[in-house]
């Protein structure tokens, strides 16, 4: 397995683009529409917010993704389509428009919106967006989607992996965008994955249900959900192989490279947090059970204090003793190890659950690099997990409550 | 019932006192030692933090309350005795010295840490403090008391109410530290209530975790839980009432005075939180339970992005409908109304859970007061509760993060 360019166009049969429509009206040169199209139908799988407050465009993504097949993905930044008048008719009336477009059924459209809430989304931009969207549609369009679903994110997020099924090459590729904000509304996560493995819709729901697990759900900006995140899957086939149709090594070796691709993700998301200087990964190892490692380490990169401390560059590793402490899950906190690194090296700071005697000047300055490692042994079990985050700050504060000045 | 000045000292036969004994070694002008004494043996109960990682003067305490009896409350700031080489056995040391010099019994004695944790926490400033400490003691005591328990709270918290039994005045005092930080951990939240009202060590346990659930249980200022929170209430039964021991019309009527007290610091330790300029208070009503409009309520005030968007004194109810939406909680997000409100006025901004038109100026103007309330409807059940938080700001990151600077 290896990574590759492309994004969400590395695997054969992709075509995707994105332009300006005017659905921001006030920023010309920010796209706002994006567009993912497959040569052949796809098996399509999603997993969406756990938010009770839904964006009108996921209940029409559901009832679309019911057969477990669809044929391109449209979305808009800008507006989130959630709360606002008439928002399933909204997001039905892109799918038609869409399907017009490309010569498809409106059934086979995956729609998503991210942006402000509570505001009407007009079809009037779309309208005018869809041709020169559809006449910018390219095989090296991946960058351009990606682009297009930015919201408040400070770079694109793409990423693409190539591996082998029964001797034939295949690709995972994808676009993300989110832990940005978008004025003045809430943060949206959306992920949008493509391949040309052949497998079928329900093992691509369960390698995405699974996979999730260990990425995109092991993230935290802020630790509020949005209503709209959604991260969608299309497999088209086209790399020949015998789709993969259960479980067995064909199987693992497609959720390995997708979980290849989706942590490169996840991580570049935590990384662009919103206001964010520092990559915070806090790997617990020695748990019992792969959900309470999962649920730990989640719980040190979501605490406010853990992420302060970080950007002071401090070691504070009493706040990730506490945060290990009054997280949800079941285990000894007698034994706790802590280590905390960076590409300036490694320090321990705590054993046994206390101090462990170190230099605090060699601690900060290991801090005070870019992507900061939390390593946590419980010391009770053989499984681990790790989640991703990123410092909290001054900027932070500003881009949330400043927004408007 | 009426409020009343005395806070810890309003009832009774309770004394206190606050001095400096040397734990704060920096700061000669910090108190940092507190006693409690009952002239009577009083009836107790306590609740104690969630976290796994706990305080050693935690497991003392709960061992000495086995019985539902104690004569005082002993508190140390500057060092939570968490983490740190021989806790238990420092702790239990406290209890011993107090004891011999009020005249009681070491099992008699609650004993409460608050500061840095993973320093060892030494004998000799309490050995030094403690015959100062008791010939301090007052019954005009209960500011000095507050003070001494004080970590980064930028003022003292105390609260009492006097009420009837059975013909007798009776009275509720309390004082409360927390949502400060004590440089370089992590916040502690810590209450000791007293009462002249003569309850069993049963009901007063019953009182005082029901109570907890709508009171102190309700604040967040950065949803880190610490090591070391802990509420205690000793009832030395000198008002004179009949003792209550059982449900009814007697235990209903101390509740409602624990509650007029703890509501009151609950509300004073959100406004005081790190780096706060604004207390936020929701309260949503027509949920289907009570503990569901607890969580919600919770969820609103605990929300980064909502704290942020206080701070900004930015109406933004698309924040409040997300926080709600994410809530570990069972009701429909289908008919929800929101308005915010203030000394200033008050504004609905959201009903059927969409955008309800309003003057976004009027707004602002709302939310520039230093109290702010957020007003939630379900709109399907009849219960309700609130909760307390404070906005997110600059300083809050500041306090946390370049504490060294």
């Amino acid at each position: 397995m290896k990574y590759i360019d492309g994004g969400v166009c590395a695997p054969k049969g992709f075509k995707a683009a994105g332009v300006h429509c005017g659905i921001r009206s006030k920023d010309i040169n920010k796209k706002d529409l994006a567009l993912i199209v497959s040569d052949e139908m796809c098996a399509a799988a999603a997993v969406y917010t756990q938010n009770k407050v839904k964006g009108a465009p996921i209940a029409v993504t559901r009832e679309h993704l019911r057969d477990g097949k669809a044929k391109a993905i449209v979305c808009n930044s800008g507006n989130a389509n959630t709360c606002a008048p008439n928002g399933v008719e909204i997001a039905e009336k892109t799918c038609e428009l869409t399907a017009k477009h490309i010569g498809a059924d409106p059934a086979d459209i995956i729609v998503c919106s991210t942006g402000v809430i509570g505001e009407e989304l007009l079809m009037e931009p779309f309208e005018k967006g869809m041709p020169p969207l559809v006449k910018a549609l390219s095989y090296e369009g991946g960058t351009m989607t990606a682009e297009a679903i930015m919201t408040t994110d400070t770079v694109s997020k793409e990423c693409a992996v190539e591996f082998e099924l029964d001797g034939k090459i295949c690709r995972i590729g994808a676009a993300a965008k989110g832990s940005g904000m978008i004025n003045p509304n809430m943060a949206t996560m959306l992920s949008f994955i493509t391949t040309d493995a052949a497998i079928s819709a329900g093992m691509l729901q369960k390698a995405l249900s699974e996979d999730i697990k260990d990425s995109y759900n092991q993230i935290s900006v802020d630790g509020d959900t949005s209503t709209n995140d959604t991260v969608a899957i299309m497999a088209n086939g086209m790399a020949g192989n015998r789709e993969i149709a259960a479980e067995g090594t064909a199987f693992e070796t497609f959720c390995r490279a997708l979980n290849m691709v989706t942590e490169v993700l996840a991580k570049k998301l935590a990384a662009d947090g919103e206001g964010a200087t520092k990559l915070i990964e806090c790997q617990v190892k020695g748990a019992p059970d792969k959900q309470t490692a999962r649920i730990l380490s989640k719980s040190v990169i979501s605490s406010d204090l853990l992420k302060s401390a970080m950007f002071g560059e401090d070691a504070n590793w009493g706040r990730v003793l506490c945060a290990l402490g009054y997280a949800q899950a079941d285990f000894s906190a007698d034994d706790i190890s802590v280590e905390m690194g960076s590409a300036k090296g490694i320090v321990k700071v705590c054993e046994h659950s206390a101090l462990y005697p170190h230099s605090e000047e060699e601690a900060a300055e290991i801090l005070s690099e870019k992507e900061i490692q939390i390593y946590v042994d419980l010391n009770q079990g053989k499984e681990s997990a790790a989640a991703w985050g990123c410092d909290l700050t001054y900027d932070y504060v500003k881009i949330n409550g400043d927004y408007r000045s």
